[in-house]
């Protein structure tokens, strides 16, 4: 609900900022000084762009403790140093920052800052949103006929394993659902036309040995297992959009030196995740810095910033520049490092698929719950805590309230910031949810008649410098005689993919294909159906796929474990909370476990006092 | 009462400016253009920090007209070429204007400004003070009985001066005193442990040639009068702590050339003050400068300024950057010239002191006043003038109104600021009282039970440009068998001083007199105690003493008369509105005759129209 009114001209309305904007009357304004990007203990990164990344979340750290949001911006104004109108650096993480919003903008280049390092700083003129309280609370709600112990916000598999946790320990609750299908981000479809078999359009893959929870999962609800193909040649295309072809497992046949460089970036990178403590990750300094910026200072060469360009599109669907170098990191460390996390081998994170779809997991669980405590297409829209010794309420959009001892929420961070929270969340939990972001990031499964790549040496697994996909695997369901191959278009390369209309999206994938391939013939006449979910328009993942990444100084002001510290009654679940294979639905289910653990300590203990 | 609220995180609340700023809602809000820093004449001095002093003074004067003050301000954008972050020279203005209020700041280093002489330029958002009257006059006030001839504010000694001689005319009037003693500057106070004699903590020397006012009240009262010692040698303490001594009325042993230069420098100043008309003090230029620029811009030595420094310091408590090169020449010339001011000898500003204290002649004036006519423990709260043929109305914080056909204030000039004034005081009057500050400045009386300096041979003047104290005077009583150094502490060697603890400020100033005098042990050993008095805490003398000062381009806005010039029916006196001996006991009488004789030819004329 946004109050800032623009006034555009007509040669105006594309640009993402506007010629002037409008407080409404009778408004608080909010004046913030210049914010230059610093972190919060001083750090000025030498990066231009990790510096945007810090002024912007200081600027957000002042207008959370002021009480605006994104939304409310008036006016910025934009000092740079050494200001390169062929660059235009900024505007990509501004028009980020701004979510669509478009305040009015002044940018002034100039020869130096306050201080000798900096080199962008941002001030902000800010209209308050009024104090009053903008849902009418008490209309028509029904009234709660019981306290439960719990109240469970969302039923993907974090919801789910948690709600099992509680039905096992026997304690009462809810598990409430937006949406009108039990699995959140696993999402299991049939083909359209009658093919036989599922596609995953959401998480597709696990393990056998390091995701124990989801393996066992897998095993419980009969789950048919798909071992990833490794056999045959992978393939890189070049900036130029030249293919070659390697082993799996190998690196792709650069030029012996930027081969070295291309591995000692990787090994790097695996050294450098392996020091943190996936629990409490700290480091200022890679936390001030954006991975690209984390990459160039220690001499990356263009190749092997382009090889980790693959790497956070096909992890995060973001560019390295987008990213905090200590967010990636700790992703990597989270699924046991770089190289197991990308591994398409046992332990890796793309091991093993399930014939069924991995959906099968949540229903299964659901159907397990005691009936009635699965509440379906009830999106929360607030929840209050009173008081510490007080039940919590929770109120959804359709006007029920329930009333509980404790809430547990499993939402992606971008989502927390559609509930209303009373009180309010702490700072640095609302600077996690608006801060966090998807990248642009869709799989498209690619079903052909024949498995031509195979016949033609290819284990299926690709990584492009030029897109639209940048990582193709196989997805192939053999008992079911399904061939695909699921197209992973990310970051800016996936904006310019999904800008297409249908018919070219599928064209611009069956060309890429028939080049990676050698086999523009057969990718052609053998296409079946294209099948896409975009993620980016589903209000209820947090507007995308697979887990938020966070910019540079957030981590820092979160301080290590800010993630999933239990804010009075409420408690945070979901795969982004987790200490191990966060991101993926090893880690959902990590974090159901530990939330409910944490409820569940924590009630016996109020009974045993009273 | 300010209403502007800030926006602070964990790190900032040390900081002079705040991160963000809150304007209420419902707020007229004030857009100030850039304000570069140059005359109402256009003049533009090239120093820069006469530059910033300008602009802040322009600042002001925008905010006056529009309703504002200090405290209103939201946000400022300072706009600064060859931004020198090792100087940082504008935070020493800024943060004196803004008196302890923390806006939102953006510094802009730029190349240039809108003309090529333009160094420094502030603009500014305000949020208006709301309009509807914030003090409720109407509730318990007594009303005043009868109207009298008139009201004076203050019983100082232009308070009591103005009462006498409304006294002898024959017109009616009250005092009110804030204080519960009269004297205001001038106080008195017995020595502590039962000692002998008394130590004047204000005003201590008046003389009796040039100061004839002072003199014959002297006389008429009673005192014995001491003279300042001046046989015997001085000390210099110079920037590196050495002490080298000199015949008092020489000047220090300087190596030729530099002696040659503070002489020229000293000689200049004496000349160019002799140039002012003390009545109508007139010079653009000077106005337009800091007291230092000034002296940069003739070439003067480093040893100049320092020495120049030990002038402003010891006479105002200010630095020479602090004030306006005007405003200094202005004050030196109103005691008939810097040499003559700075004198201890016949005719000098500090010749001779009063046995009983100073605080003598306004007991005595006080005494000769009928009774009931001085009311002490009575701050003026408010003064409305309904028109100039009605009776002004003034109302005390005890709520008592007096009403009278015209109104004498006394008060400091930053004193002003705390009264109501409706209607408000003109523009003029506003920059005066809001521009004008005073310096840090405080006297400590060492008393001591043997007077080892003059048995040493020294006179016991002192200057130093390394502190604590700036100055040191002999202030001995030989008929008490009372031995005092008076150690003057100013500016910043003095703001240092007073952050120490008092056993540290003792030991600080034992040590100093030890180095200066060639007498460590018998400093130590004779010490009996230390008595001072923080003006700078006191808000009846405004907040510090001798005299405040006016920083550039207030003294050309107010014109050469403006102080002293009547409003309506109020009238202005105290001693910084006379036109000789400003600053001085002297002065203040003849402020106080001054306007009561321009109150009582008001009366007068109107009583013959009548």
């Amino acid at each position: 609900m946004t109050r800032i009114k623009t006034v555009d001209l007509a040669t105006t309305s594309g640009a993402y900022y506007a010629p002037a904007t409008l407080a409404p009357a009778n408004t608080e304004i909010m004046h913030v000084s210049g914010q230059p990007g610093s972190t919060s203990g001083g750090i000025v990164p030498a990066d231009y762009e990790s510096q945007i990344q810090l002024a912007l979340t200081n600027l957000r750290k002042v207008m959370i403790i002021g009480g605006a949001t994104v939304k409310d911006i008036l006016k910025l104004t934009i000092l740079i140093v050494n200001y390169d109108k062929t660059q235009r650096k900024h505007t990509r993480h501004i028009q980020k920052f701004l979510e669509g919003h478009r305040p009015a903008i002044t940018l002034v280049p100039v020869t130096q800052l306050a201080a000798p390092n900096w080199l962008f700083e941002i001030d902000a003129v800010i209209a308050l949103p009024s104090t009053s309280p903008s849902v009418p609370l008490q209309l028509t709600i029904d009234s709660a006929e019981k306290t439960l112990d719990v109240i469970i916000v969302g039923a993907g598999l974090a919801g789910l394993t948690a709600a099992t946790e509680l039905q096992r320990a026997g304690h009462s609750f809810i598990v409430l659902e937006a949406r009108d299908r039990v699995g959140g981000k696993t999402w299991s479809q049939v083909l359209p036309n009658g093919e036989q078999g599922v596609i995953d359009v959401g998480a597709a893959w696990i393990n056998s040995t390091n995701q124990s929870r989801m393996y066992a999962l897998a095993k419980r609800f009969g789950a048919e297992i798909l071992e990833q193909n490794t056999t045959g040649k992978c393939v890189l295309q070049d900036a130029d959009g030249n293919c070659s072809t390697f082993e799996y497992g190998e690196l792709p046949k650069f030029d012996i030196a930027i081969a070295r460089d291309v591995a000692r970036i990787r090994d790097m990178v695996e050294a450098d995740c392996q020091t943190l403590d996936p629990a409490r990750p700290q480091n200022a300094e890679w936390d001030s810095m954006t991975f690209e910026a984390y990459l160039r200072a220690r001499g990356a060469s263009a190749e092997a910033i382009a090889t980790a360009t693959v790497w956070t599109r096909a992890m995060l669907g973001q560019d390295p520049k987008d990213i905090s170098a200590l967010y990636f990191l700790t992703y990597c460390r989270s699924g046991g490092g770089l190289l197991q996390m990308r591994s398409d081998r046992l332990g890796g994170g793309q091991h093993l698929r399930i014939r069924q779809g991995t959906q099968l997991m949540a229903i299964g669980l659901s159907k397990e719950l005691p009936n009635g405590t699965v509440g379906l297409s009830t999106p929360v829209s607030s929840i209050t805590q009173s008081g510490i010794n007080s039940d919590v309420e929770v109120v959804t959009t359709n006007q029920k309230k329930y009333r509980a001892r404790k809430v547990i929420t499993t939402v992606p961070s971008p989502v927390l910031k559609t509930i209303l929270f009373t009180p309010d969340l702490p700072p640095s939990k609302k600077l996690w949810s608006e801060s966090s972001t998807y990248g642009y990031y869709t799989k498209a499964m690619m079903t052909f008649r024949e498995p031509f790549w195979v016949e033609k040496g290819y284990c299926g697994l690709t990584q492009s410098f030029t897109g639209p996909a940048s990582v193709i695997r196989d997805t192939s369901s053999l008992p079911d005689q399904k061939y695909v191959l699921t197209c992973f278009m990310s970051s800016d390369l996936g904006r310019a993919w999904a800008a297409l209309s249908t018919p070219e999206r599928e064209q611009a994938l069956i060309k890429q294909i028939g080049q990676l391939f050698q086999s523009g013939l057969e990718a052609s006449r053998d296409f079946i159906s294209m099948v896409t979910y975009e993620w980016t328009s589903d209000p209820y993942s947090g507007w995308g796929c697979p887990c938020p990444s966070l910019a540079s100084g957030v981590m820092d002001s979160l301080g290590g474990n800010g993630l999933r510290e239990p804010f009075g009654n409420l408690h945070f679940a979901g795969t982004e909370t987790a200490i191990n294979w966060r991101g993926y639905m090893e880690g959902a289910v990590e974090s159901g476990e530990r939330a409910a653990s944490e409820v569940i300590k924590e009630l016996t203990t109020v009974l045993a006092r009273l």
